[in-house]
């Protein structure tokens, strides 16, 4: 196996964070993404949408996601489980997660690609250039900061977000919650139940990954 | 087990089809989105961000969302398998879902939500109102238009689009090109390999569900 990361970006970080509470190590590749290694002929011939993480099997396939990747290390190492240990707990996990990818982690992305001046014409990753969109980054804002309402409530009543157990959903929100603060988006500061968990989970050494 | 569905919705259908290529029939109950159910009392003690579909466990646990309710079924009832029949081939299939789901259904929604009249104001599902983007409708009428073409030509070397079997990857496909009718997007004329496989796809029993 080989694992493409970019140590300053936050899609491979959560593949990393998983590594560590799993306690993996893989072989790995850095890809430069500050200089457009991404968008070499080398590089998109591992992934044509010019992103990390990809994970290279000893068999060539590629896995070009990182819940998708993730997914893959859990069935091959079901210890500690980080995606559900039972069918129903699976089930309510990925559900979380997407529900947080969705309501968070595109939204701190719209507000970041559609901002940032390094990112003119490329608003969205992948194989094709796209324009920024003010508005949207906008909108990205206004839905992270109801994002991290949401968590708060949602938090009141359970340990980690997808229960009482830590998961592939806790590693997303603190990838994000990190993430959003490059635009300069933080938990706010009545969200004591978020601020409670964000304080447990970036204590865990897998946190530094 | 309870399927809360809506038949005219692009959503629940993948639920559907993947239910129809089990052959699995579920208890169901109708949602009727056109006239505001969601936005019930009723409906939001069931799912909080108002959409379908949403499979009630009977001790009571709701999984609100199509992908973690198809991962479900697929763990109860693997045959035939529709998202791998390895953990290789569950890898690949997730990874191509979700590229489906970012670059096509996503789009697809983009363009149509932020287009049409009655979802003023809801240009995005969930538990927040957010105001339509024109420009995120042309652009997501842009991304289908490349999706198409990328999709044309992953499909040059595949009989399906995560390799030689029907996967959910197909079924998330052939949904989002459905939706993508309802504001006149098409396969292009000159995409045979795509159309070649839409005229296959459609012509399963299950796409009628």
């Amino acid at each position: 196996m080989k694992f493409y990361d970019c140590t300053t970006a936050p899609s491979p970080r959560r593949v990393r964070i998983f590594l560590a509470e799993k306690g993996l190590i893989l072989p790995t590749a850095q890809v430069d993404l500050r200089n457009g290694e991404q968008f070499t002929p080398a590089f998109r011939a591992i992934n044509p949408d010019c992103t990390v993480p990809v994970l290279e099997l000893d068999d060539g396939t590629l896995i070009a996601d990182a819940v998708a990747i993730c997914g893959y290390l859990e069935e091959l190492h079901p210890e500690p489980p980080l995606i559900g240990a039972s069918l129903q707990e699976r089930a309510v996990v990925t559900a979380v997660n997407r529900m947080i990818e969705r309501d968070g982690f595109h939204a701190a992305m719209d507000a970041f690609r559609n901002f940032t001046r390094g990112f003119k014409g490329r608003a969205l990753p992948g194989r094709h250039d796209y324009e920024q969109i003010p508005e949207l980054a906008a909108r990205g804002r206004s839905r992270v900061e109801h994002f991290f309402r949401d968590m708060d409530a949602r938090l009141a009543s359970r340990e980690f977000v997808a229960g009482e157990r830590f998961t592939i959903a806790d590693i997303s929100t603190l990838v994000l919650t990190d993430f959003a603060g490059w635009v300069k988006l933080a938990i706010p500061e009545d969200c004591a139940h978020l601020r409670r968990w964000y304080g447990a989970v970036s204590a865990r050494p897998s946190a530094k990954a």
